[in-house]
């Protein structure tokens, strides 16, 4: 134990080039990274139980306190004993503040520096969403790890109104910091500023000024470029503390984490495994397969031979489409639970890689994470 | 093993009353009577994984050889193993042929002695399914019991109608015993009838003259009410032989067993479970809870105190509640996942109330078992 009990400690194991690989200890648990959080905005990881979730390997989830705060209601969950007790999860969580939500849902009615004002659904009312509101919901769904309040910025995105949201979010960092009450909860800043490489620096260089737990880069997976994506990486990452995680927000397909752990990013969340698997999507090593494809109706394979989940175990891509097919509630079941199990797989290999040196032949191994053209 | 291998052995442990506890031995494994088979129409129990159902302390269930074949065709299962090899589950099955929904389901365009011309669905090209089909099928789908093709009629029903019904049923019964190779499979007839004392007693008489491995009674859970079902099982059960298991189909509210325990049914199968739990329902011993009542909305206890299904050990109504009101998958999954459970605790405490000789006073413990009223 450090001298100063902390919410979080952090130590990196093992680099390749600028990649690492760490230990994320946090009050709920330990995150070996690279790590992958499947996503479970509303308390739950959309068709998965909390047994099927931890024999995917997932070590940490993440969740939406802005969501959450409209249904069920954060003090109901903080009644329930918080969202491990809530949901039955007792690994570590994140809450994602709601910042993407509010800006890139319909239901933002005006910005100021005070905050936002949204129309909370489903009840269609008002209301005004604070940096310190956003800070004390997340402290009563009593996640491992919170997040600041951020303005998002779409892609593409004025010079103008990147350099609004930068400031803003800056504000409203200080904001978060002050009203967190610390404890056994960690903070993340998060950095934004679009596509303009001065705005990334100047957040990045203020936020890490700031005493946060760790820091993320925020304003991606909004339809850029993957090589836009990764510059913005390049210009943010090493900027951010050396000895504190860095995450990269709602990112991404296989390439497109390899291409951000190979720059120094250690966690990310993405709804892909999951949103994808519902529409029939199934990841393995050398792609994607699309179960619904008629040339799968005979096929009695696995959908991968060496995967461990439980689905690979059971069933053929055979019954998978013909269960897709039917609308069969089962198919987005085993098709999220193999996607999940999948990416924690894969990040897994990225770990190992990093740790003997061979991060640069990962693609051998996993073909689908190597980009075969250039850029997305 | 007897001097000819059967497909089915058949021994009634106890009684109590006319209420029989027995063993059901099958190809794939060994069935207490009375059983509840849970229903997965298209070789799926909705949302429910195989390793869940067998949680549940299912035995045997029920699928449909009739919307197998429309999909994903009947002969694409036997490529994959059968339906046991398709869908995974390595115990006993029972395949409906389809009677049912041909002529409660609006595809049906014509009928004669010779058969059905139905619409198969979802190609919309006509058919004509014969009892020589429905028994082909149903062997290609390799159930350990298969049941005729039968005419069900509705409720209510004219004279005229059941007396075609009752003719047509016997000679398609006739024509499936013809029709169906024995080997390792049961075939099981089913006496149709409508609410004619006659025209029931009249079709089980003949039916058990004929070699059927058991008899099931069709024609009920059409919407009648729960005394003329009654009259129904206690026109025919007594005709049929004692020495094979009684099979009521489609049957149904946990009262509906009782009484048709009592009065000598062995086998039942119903879709409420998953149906009703996909819509909020959870069936307790004290009767139904509709979880998306508000009364629920902080209610920090499971569905049921001393139920071992996962969502009973895991998660709280409250929880559940807020998955049924957000429409989270996981919401439908774990309500049929404790419904499924719960018909399989009432059956087994039916069962051993047999055994003990106390089925009179079953309502004490189960009161959602019991009639408070008078019928329905």
């Amino acid at each position: 134990m450090p001298e100063h009990a902390t919410p979080q400690e952090f130590s990196i194991l093992a680099t390749d080039g600028r990649a690492r690989a760490g230990r994320l200890r946090l009050p709920h648990g330990t995150v070996e990274t690279p790590a992958f959080m499947p996503v479970g905005t509303l308390g739950t990881v959309r068709g998965l139980t909390i047994d099927q979730l931890r024999s995917t390997g997932a070590q940490m989830l993440l969740c939406n306190a802005y969501h959450l705060a409209a249904r069920p209601g954060t003090e109901l969950v903080a009644e329930a004993g918080g969202l491990h007790g809530f949901m039955g999860w007792d690994g570590p969580i994140l809450t994602d503040s709601g910042g993407y939500q509010v800006f890139s849902l319909a239901d933002m009615l005006e910005v100021s520096d005070e905050g936002v004002v949204v129309r909370t659904q489903p009840s269609g009312r008002k209301m005004l969403f604070t940096p310190e509101e956003a800070t004390r919901m997340q402290q009563q769904l009593g996640a491992d790890v919170a997040m600041v309040l951020d303005e998002c910025t779409p892609y593409p995105c004025s010079r103008e109104r990147a350099e609004v949201a930068v400031e803003r979010t800056l504000l409203w960092a200080r904001r978060c910091l002050g009203a967190h009450g610390g404890g056994d909860q960690a903070l993340y800043g998060i950095v934004q500023g679009a596509y303009e490489e001065d705005l990334r620096r100047r957040c990045a260089e203020e936020l890490a000024g700031m005493s946060f737990d760790a820091y993320a880069i925020g304003g991606v997976s909004v339809g850029e470029p993957a090589d836009l994506r990764n510059r913005v990486i390049d210009w943010t990452a090493p900027l951010l503390p050396q000895d504190r995680p860095r995450y990269l927000m709602g990112v991404g397909l296989p390439a497109d984490l390899l291409d951000a752990v190979r720059r120094g990013i250690d966690l990310f969340d993405c709804v892909l495994p999951t949103r994808n698997g519902r529409n029939g999507w199934a990841f393995t090593r050398n792609g994607v397969i699309r179960i619904r494809n008629s040339r799968y109706r005979k096929d009695m394979r696995p959908v991968e031979e060496d995967c461990p989940c439980w689905a690979c175990r059971n069933v053929s891509r055979a019954y998978l489409r013909h269960l897709m097919a039917c609308r069969e509630m089962l198919g987005p079941v085993l098709l999220s639970l193999h996607n999940v199990t999948f990416y924690q797989r894969l990040t897994a290999a990225m770990r190992e890689g990093i740790r003997s040196g061979t991060l640069s032949g990962f693609g051998r191994q996993w073909p689908c994470a190597e980009r075969t053209g250039g850029g997305a």
